[in-house]
C-alpha cells in the first residue's frame, strides 16, 4: 500500500436528493488518486458504522455502480441520526473513533452533514491531534434546510427548493381550475423547522408569467391568524382561490407549533397531525371555503425525478472538492459555495474553516421576507431562482428512475472489542 | 359560415395531469377542418358556462397557445363539480343548453369528464333529438380514478399512477437509509375513494432490482388493523423499514374510512385528518415505530413534471378521436383505449355507446390484489407498467415547468335571459 492511506466516508442526519451525488464526487475522485488513497471505506449507517467498525468496502463496487450515484436519492451507505457528545462529556466515542481509523490505516475522514455533523468532524481532528494519529477532517455540507453558514447555499437545498416551487405552481393550476365550484384554497406544509428557506421556495411558483395568489407561513414570522385569515379572503375574492404554503415549524406568537393543536382521538390520545390541516380547517371555519392539503414530506427530498441540476453540480462538487482539499494537505474545513455572480448566474467551491461553520444556524434574512410577512421579496427570488435552474432527469426503466442499489459489502473487522453505542 | 357548425368543449370535474392534452387534440384537430367547425367555443368552469353563456373563444388563442395545453396540467378553461339532475326531473338545464348551442349555431359537444360527465353528455344526445335541434354528442374519457367501463383505461390515471410508483419510490430510499436510528415506516395517502387502481400504482415502486417491502390498503379489501400491524412489523423485522400506501377510500369492516377517526381539536371540534396520520400513530402506538408520513392530494394529479409519455398520447389521442368520430357522423359515444398487446405494449382508439359508460364504476379485478389484501398481483403489474411508461417532460423556463394560460376571451352573449344554477 506504499504511502497510501485509507480514507473514511459517512451520510449524516436527514439525506436529500443529492448527497449521493456528493458521495459520487468523493469516491470518483479517490478512485482518480490511487497512490494517495488506497480505498474509501463508508460507515454503514452513518458514524455509528465506525464506532461500530461496520466499514463497508467502496472498492467492491463498479465504476457504473459510483457513476450511478450521481442520479440516485437518499443515502446509498445508510444515515443515522446520532449526535456524537462533546469531547469531555464522552471523550470514549472519539478515541473509539480513532482506535477503528488506527486499526483501517484511515488517513481521511470526509463526513457528509449538516450542522451537528460539522461540529462532530471539528471534534475529530481536534482529538486526532490530540492522540497524535493524524487525520484530516474534511466535512462536505448537505442539509435541505440550507441553514449552514458562511456557505452561500447548501447542497440539498435547491433540489427541495424547486420540488416544492414545482408543486405549489401545479397544484395552483389544478385549485384555480377547480375554483368555481369546489376547492378555493389549497394548503401545502413544507419541511425546514427554524428556518423559512423552503417554505420561501414556495413562492417562486408565482412570476410575471404566473399570477398565483400565494400566502407563506414563515416559521421566522409569528403567526397571526387574524392577518393570514384576512390575507387569503383578500385572495380569494380578487382571484377565485389561494394557496397557502405553511412551513412544519410556523408557530404562535408563544412557540407553540401550529401543528401542536392539542388534537385528540376518539380514545382521547394526543394525535400528530400537521399544520396542513390545521391552517385548512381554519380557513375552512372562518370563510366555508372548499379546501384540499397536501404534506410533502419525505417526498420533498428524495425528489430526485425532478432536482436542480445547479443543486447536483454543487453536490458533485463539494464532495470532489473535499477529496482535492484533503489531498493538498488541507485538514478541519469544508468545502464552500461562493457566489461569484448573479446574472449570470457564476458560483466556485471555496472553503471555511470547521471552528467558524460548527453550531452555526442561518435563517432567512429579514429583507428577503415582504413587510406582511406573507411572501418573498425579489432580493429573495433573485437569491433562490439561480439554485432551482435546469434539470437533471435520472435514468428511467420501465417507467420507474433507475436508481441505483449498491451490494454494500462488510469489510472485515480488525478488531476484538465491540463497542457499546 | 355555410355549412360550417361551431363546437363546445368543456371539462368537466376533478382536473388532471393530462386533461388539457385532450384538449390539445379536441382544438388541433377542430382547426384542421375549418370546413366543417368553424370556431370551438370552449365552457368557462365546465358546463356551467353553457348554462351561464360564459363561452371562451377559442379562436383567439394562437397555434403555440393550443400546442403547450398538451405540457399543461389542470383544466385550461377552468372545470366544475356540477352534475345535471336527470331529464325529468331537471329538463329546464337540458332546454337551456340547446338554446345556448342553438344561440350559438353550436353542432358538436364535446365533453371532457368522468362517469358523470358521460351520463350527462348522453342525456345531451338524448334531448337535442327531441327538441329537434341535432347535436353530435362525444365524451371524452378523463379520470384519474381509472373507473370508467369498457376502455381499458382511462387518461389521466397513468400519470398519477407514474407518480405514485416515483414517489413511494424515491420515500422508500429515504427511509430505508434513515431506518437504523430514526424513520422505520413511512405512510404516503392517495387518492381513489372507490378504487384502488391508484393505490395500486404505489406497488410498482418496488420490483426485481428494488427489494422494497410495500403494504398496501385498498378500498376494496376491509382494513383489519391486526393483520395490517403484523405485516408492518414483519417487513421492519425482515428489512429493517416499511413502506404503507393507504388509498384515502380504505375503510373499516363497518364502512367507516380510516380517516374519520372521529379526531377532535383542544375545543372539542371535529378535526379533518387524513388516512395516513391515522395509519402512521396505529403503528407507533403498537411498536413504537418512528414514521413520517405524506398526504399528496392535488400534487399527484397535477404533476405533469412527470407525467407518462403513454398517459400524454391517449390523452390527445381521445382529444383527436372523438373530433374525427363527429366529423365521421358518430353520436352518444365515447372514445377507448384498446389494448391490442401487452407485449410489446400496443393500443388502438376504439368507440362505446355512453348508453354502456353512463354510471357504471370499474373497480379493480380481485385477481390484481394478493390473497393477503396488502398487495398487488403480477396480472396487475402487467395492466399497470405499459401505463406508466415512458417520460415526457414540459419545457421549462427558469428553473420551472413554462405551463401556459390562456387569454380565456369571453364570446359575446346573445341570449337576453341569464340562467340561474
Amino acid at each position: 500500500m506504499g504511502q497510501a492511506k485509507n480514507a473514511f466516508y459517512a451520510q449524516s442526519g436527514g439525506v436529500t436528493a443529492v448527497i449521493n451525488a456528493s458521495a459520487c464526487g468523493v469516491l470518483q475522485t479517490a478512485r482518480a488518486h490511487p497512490k494517495k488513497i488506497a480505498n474509501v471505506y463508508a460507515g454503514s449507517n452513518g458514524i455509528i458504522g465506525a464506532l461500530t467498525e461496520d466499514l463497508i468496502d467502496t472498492s467492491q463496487e463498479s465504476d457504473e455502480a459510483i457513476a450511478a450515484l450521481r442520479n440516485t436519492p437518499s443515502g446509498a451507505f445508510g444515515s443515522c441520526r446520532y449526535k456524537l457528545k462533546g469531547l469531555e462529556e464522552n471523550r470514549a466515542e472519539y478515541e473509539r473513533l480513532i482506535e477503528v481509523f488506527k486499526a483501517h490505516n484511515i488517513g481521511y475522514f470526509f463526513y457528509n452533514g449538516g450542522g451537528d455533523s460539522a461540529d462532530t468532524c471539528h471534534k475529530v481532528s481536534q482529538i486526532s491531534q490530540a492522540l497524535d494519529y493524524p487525520i484530516q477532517a474534511i466535512h462536505i455540507p448537505k442539509t435541505v434546510d440550507n441553514d449552514l453558514p458562511v456557505t452561500d447555499n447548501c447542497p440539498g437545498f435547491g433540489s427541495v427548493a424547486k420540488y416544492i416551487a414545482v408543486s405549489t405552481r401545479e397544484a395552483s393550476f389544478d385549485v384555480r381550475s377547480m375554483a368555481k365550484t369546489s376547492t378555493k384554497v389549497f394548503v401545502i406544509e413544507v419541511m425546514g423547522r427554524h428556518a423559512g428557506w423552503i417554505a420561501a421556495a414556495g413562492g417562486l411558483a408565482a412570476d410575471e408569467d404566473n399570477d398565483i395568489p400565494i400566502v407563506i407561513l414563515f416559521p421566522e414570522v409569528e403567526f397571526d391568524q387574524a392577518r393570514f385569515l384576512a390575507k387569503v379572503k383578500k385572495h380569494v375574492e380578487n382571484s377565485g382561490f389561494c394557496s397557502v404554503v405553511v412551513s412544519e415549524g410556523a408557530h404562535w406568537p408563544d412557540g407553540k407549533f401550529l401543528a401542536e393543536q392539542g388534537t385528540r382521538d376518539a380514545f382521547g390520545h394526543a394525535q400528530l397531525g400537521g399544520a396542513a390541516p390545521v391552517v385548512a380547517n381554519m380557513v375552512k371555519e372562518a370563510f366555508g371555503y372548499k379546501f384540499h392539503w397536501a404534506v410533502a414530506d419525505y417526498l420533498q427530498r428524495s425528489a430526485r425525478h425532478v432536482a436542480s441540476k445547479t443543486d447536483v453540480e454543487q453536490a458533485y462538487a463539494v464532495g470532489k472538492a473535499g477529496v482535492e482539499f484533503a489531498l493538498a494537505g488541507e485538514n478541519a474545513i469544508m468545502p464552500t459555495i461562493v457566489r461569484s455572480s448573479n446574472k449570470p448566474y457564476k458560483w466556485e467551491v471555496g472553503k471555511v474553516s470547521l471552528a467558524d461553520v460548527a453550531n452555526v444556524e442561518k435563517f432567512m434574512p429579514r429583507d428577503y421576507i415582504s413587510e406582511d410577512g406573507f411572501a418573498i421579496t425579489d432580493a429573495c427570488r433573485e437569491y433562490l431562482l439561480p439554485l432551482i435552474a435546469g434539470e437533471d432527469y435520472p435514468p428511467y426503466k420501465n417507467g420507474l428512475p433507475d436508481y441505483v442499489v449498491l451490494k454494500n459489502i462488510a469489510v472485515s473487522k480488525k478488531l476484538d472489542k465491540s463497542f457499546e453505542l
